[in-house]
């Protein structure tokens, strides 16, 4: 997740000097900004490589722009068809720096752990093409969603997200991770109905390739129609026990659980927390441990260090 | 709910010249919105009291300020056991004119139909005052949470609540709604231990008074807890089916649970959605139909007339 290095001093130093944008479009920087969790915690499972769900829209046509501390800010929001009609499809060039610094971490971590690419989901990215940026209620998504246009959208975005996808597997991705992090806010009726369709053909058309985790937060009303779109681990938030959300998903991985807010605990309630996890996983195969959603900003890193160690100590037992 | 006016262009008129926290604390405007909605919609099954959750806190002595257009703010945030043994218990004059607006609404009311008080839960009202105003992550909330400092602010917070809720019934109210409304941010492990013994003691305190609706948003993780904890009527909202809901509830009369969203929607798709809350309510005593949170204020007022009629019509034809 882009939040990965938000905690770390050399992620707060690097942003000094560069916008999201800029770190996200500049292969060599995204690539040193995905290497400073991996770096810092070698023990780490996995490493994900540093970008932004939001950065495929630009070469679809939607000018999006990330101002200093508020969110995205959309200049030509979606509104109608011939909005839709105007979206390019995503070439091969304007992504171009992401998947080199794809091939730059892997070379860098040299099989020392896999990486992990990821796109954002078409409902998530949709409610930001439609509302212009990020939302509280999601109004014009929901009123745009029961109309012919959505129809057309979702299938562009599907589209883009399919080729995003595809082309950081070339580059060495070792697993995928769709993002629908706002789909929360949908009733189940309309999460299958204007949703669903779209996030399944992702999973489908990727079908083969390499493994893909399925997250969304505030999804615990969601949990088997994501499994029923795609994906062979669902990432689940921490709202849910661990036991009760696997039970829902059935035979299929998982990610998850713990409140990121934990990690802002004293230690001993922070290892509780993480113990409570690993209990309720049981130790089954198919339990990737993590947070229940990205790290947040003040979290002290020797809390991340504690929490690697711990869980390894943990698992290493068994 | 107080959002129960924002759609009336007459509500609009009297917040020209009052600001919220004057109406609520005089008694004849606090009456005069509540008769809005009933004016206007007389088949309406029951009226709100116009107030906020938040005035409770004042007389306790936390100096919360509603500021325009950005949420609540508060001057002196709860962080230590000195800042809760400095609260005061709720006094019976100070929120008199919430008790004398009951007894003016009752009145023009005259019996046409029913009056709901209402109050926040402990838990929604202690992420204000430690937070200082409105929350993403409720950090400062889960960080105090797991201290004996928590304990206290609960305890403080439910007997307020407790005395509250007892004078509005004392005023006339014949029914209760306790606003958990920001719960849904906890995991159920969270809830269990930090919420649920201080909202079930203000239920075990009313008990045998009038019914009362226990309501939160994104509690679909919860809603066995929250029906432990307590409430005649559970109140959900629009993410999970009415169906899939009432059966993890069990035998609790169930309040819901249309997305806000679908009252801007034409009126096609609108009524098309009553329908399907309706159908999945299936004709069991015991449902309360409802939106799954407050009217939001860009609703077109005709389609909160057209879908009070077409609930009333389908209802009455079983």
């Amino acid at each position: 997740m882009r939040q990965a290095g938000r905690y770390q001093k050399e992620y707060r130093e690097i942003r000094r000097n560069h916008a999201i944008l800029d770190i996200c479009l500049t292969a060599e920087l995204a690539a040193e900004v995905s290497m400073l969790p991996p770096r810092q915690f070698p023990d780490l499972d996995a490493a994900i490589i540093f970008s932004d769900i939001l950065l495929i829209l630009r070469p679809l046509g939607v000018q999006i722009g990330f101002g200093q501390g508020e969110g995205p800010s959309i200049a030509n929001p979606i509104q109608t068809q011939a909005d839709v009609d105007a979206l390019r499809p995503l070439d091969g060039e304007s992504l171009q720096p992401v998947y080199d610094a794809i091939r730059i971490v892997k070379r860098e971590l040299a099989g020392r752990m896999p990486l992990i690419g990821f796109a954002g989901a078409p409902f998530t990215l949709a409610s930001y093409a439609v509302e212009g940026g990020s939302s509280r209620n999601y109004l014009k998504a929901k009123a745009l969603m029961i109309t012919p246009v959505w129809v057309a959208l979702m299938n562009k975005l599907a589209d883009a997200v399919i080729f995003h996808l595809r082309r950081q597997v070339e580059a060495g991705a070792e697993m995928l991770q769709l993002f629908d992090s706002w789909v929360g806010t949908l009733g189940s009726d309309d999460y299958r109905e204007y949703v669903l369709p779209y996030s399944k053909r992702i999973f489908d058309a990727l079908r083969g390739s390499v493994p893909i985790i399925h997250f969304a937060t505030e999804s615990a009303h969601l949990l088997e129609l994501m499994t029923e779109a795609g994906g062979d681990v669902i990432g689940v938030d921490w709202r849910l026990p661990l036991d009760a959300a696997w039970s829902r998903i059935g035979k299929r991985a998982i990610q998850g659980n713990l409140d990121p807010a934990t990690l802002l605990a004293p230690r001993e309630h922070l290892l509780r927390r993480a113990d409570e996890v690993l209990r309720r996983a049981a130790g089954r195969p198919g339990h990737i441990f993590n947070l229940g959603h990205g790290v947040l900003p003040p979290t002290p890193v020797e809390n991340v260090a504690a929490l690697i160690e711990h869980v390894h100590a943990r698992t290493a037992q068994r």
